[in-house]
């Protein structure tokens, strides 16, 4: 058995160490049943009260008014980068994606397969430094089906502020920030977000929208991408991912345990606080992030050198604090800080940032 | 803490005790890390590991061919029912199904979306007897990308024998046989299974194709559905869902160190006899399938009256059988005995069954 150690990874993510036990509690028997949660049928009133128990907490924790759905979707994030257009295109013909890096990319190239996509650079660069155009100043095609923003981008560690009004309903894609930042629901048309940074594991997601977009969906969408057929079964189309919903419940129930979003965000700040200090203290790493524009979620920095990084990740593995390697298209450092992160292991790595020389 | 029962359900099913012990004891730390299997990334060294055995394994449980991809692919069966066709149809314009019950028909309407279905009725009843029609007697379009087939109806407890040769690719979807059943995989064009019955727990699927049939692609596929995408990137196209493919590598080390699927399906024959010998020897209960083409997997039958499944239903689960419920669609009792199944749970249930009287 290994020894505590603290997990700063991109995703999958690190789990509150009170939902890691309840779930070893229920591998064998759930709760009062004779089976295992691994076993549990999707058409049991235990499963149905899992869902509904999830829904509850999320609709509470963002106030989500009702004519908004809460649908759990096996996949992630990739998935809806089809699912998307699949779903919201109806009789349009184009949609407008803001560009802030990897992901909002990733999801536009997806979107091509099926509209036209007017892309718009959601980025300005001056005097080295990178920041996010305000999303009143976004350029967004008057045909567009809907405005897809993608506001924490974790492969660079930027963070766009929430649009506040838009002509077109706004898709955002919250994998890495759901329940980790403020939002009001009814600002936008629709939420997604992979399960396996801030809701548990992977191989679920969720999908927060609004009722008269669900009139939209594309003839040859395939059925469980059909966000209507997801509202219209209570998100149990086929035999859904029972696991990992279970888990998102325990999550959405510690999070809401503990304060609900604005606890997450005070404590997210705290923690990237710490590390920003650590980083802008000591030469040896530099992050080129504009300072309102630095994600909470995911510090990503660049060291003088290679060995400067290779140094850090050397004596953070040999404490136990591992998953900081950098996303393999830019290298250098990155620490990831979802909800399951404690902030004794946010300082402990901190200091280690603040203190490395070569 | 709930006492041992035994769980009879279609899927998700039943897994070996000490696959859940396995499962228990990795949840805080996975093996030698200090990490939860939760938490384990998609890229890490472990999870490429894990990944390599389930293939390892599979590859040898059925002595695939080198010719073959095998796949696993995030979702269930419903996935594939639109996957298959939009990966296999190519320049082709329709496909055959051979319909025998409810789920190859729900694979035949998800299949015209995209292509013209040709069904050709895989059944046939004498003297209310229902038996299934010999595969060298399938008409199959001669223009056919594919022909679909299901080899096991769970919903009607029907099993049909593989076909030997056909002119066209077979498509076959295993879901609730795969590891259950002998095959020669060099007869199939490609094999698809859900994971919750046979493989481990829901959210997961794994795909045999034949190389050549993966150039047939459509150009507008959710890029989570391709085939040809999986089989470039070792499976790992986005955040794979790591838990349930740990689960999948775990069972198929249990069924291997069990002697394989030749012992799979001998545990499978004799849970079966037993189960059907006290359908037979009690006259409170009928099944009208034609003995070859009982399911040796999932046993369905009727009782006289609602009383007496109700008082079979009541019994069983008073002592801790449960999951015995008929599909909705038919009713009744059905027994699912996956390779999960003990057969002291069999020989208890089976002695209930025959000694139901009103």
């Amino acid at each position: 058995m290994g020894h505590q150690g603290h997990y700063f990874a991109a995703g999958p993510a690190a789990l509150p160490a009170p939902v890691k036990q309840q779930i070893q509690d229920d591998i064998l028997h759930y709760q009062d049943t004779s089976i295992s949660i691994l076993e549990l049928g999707h058409r049991s009133e235990a499963f149905t009260n899992i869902l509904n128990q999830a829904r509850h907490y999320m609709r509470a924790l963002y106030a989500i008014p009702d004519n908004y759905q809460i649908l759990f979707v096996q996949g992630g994030a990739t998935l809806h980068f089809d699912a998307v257009p699949l779903n919201l295109l109806g009789s349009y013909t184009c949609a407008t994606y803001i560009d802030t890096g990897l992901w909002s990319a990733k999801a536009a190239r997806s979107a091509q397969k099926y509209i036209q996509v007017e892309t718009f650079n959601g980025l300005q660069s001056q005097a080295g430094r990178q920041s996010c155009i305000d999303p009143s100043e976004w350029v967004i095609h008057p045909d567009s089906a809907y405005v897809h923003f993608t506001p924490n981008e974790t492969v660079d560690g930027i963070n766009c502020a929430n649009p506040i009004k838009s002509p077109v309903p706004v898709v955002a894609d919250m994998t890495s920030c759901l329940l980790m930042r403020e939002l009001n629901v009814a600002d936008f048309g629709c939420i997604y977000s992979g399960a396996q940074k801030t809701l548990g594991i992977a191989g679920l997601s969720v999908v927060i929208v609004r009722d008269d977009l669900l009139d939209r969906v594309h003839a040859s969408t395939p059925e469980l991408c059909r966000y209507d057929l997801h509202a219209q079964h209570q998100s149990i189309v086929n035999t859904s991912p029972v696991f990992a919903c279970y888990v998102m419940q325990l999550m959405l129930q510690w999070v809401s345990e503990q304060g609900g979003v604005s606890a997450m965000v005070a404590a997210s700040r705290q923690r990237a606080k710490i590390i920003y200090e650590a980083i802008d203290a000591n030469e040896c790493w530099s992050n080129t992030v504009a300072p309102e524009n630095r994600s909470v979620i995911n510090a990503v920095f660049q060291g003088q050198s290679q060995a400067h990084v290779e140094k850090l990740l050397t004596q953070a593995e040999a404490c136990g604090l591992t998953g900081l390697q950098g996303h393999r298209k830019v290298g250098g450092v990155r620490v990831s800080m979802y909800n399951g992160t404690p902030l004794c292991a946010v300082e402990k790595l901190a200091d280690m940032i603040g203190s490395i020389r070569l």
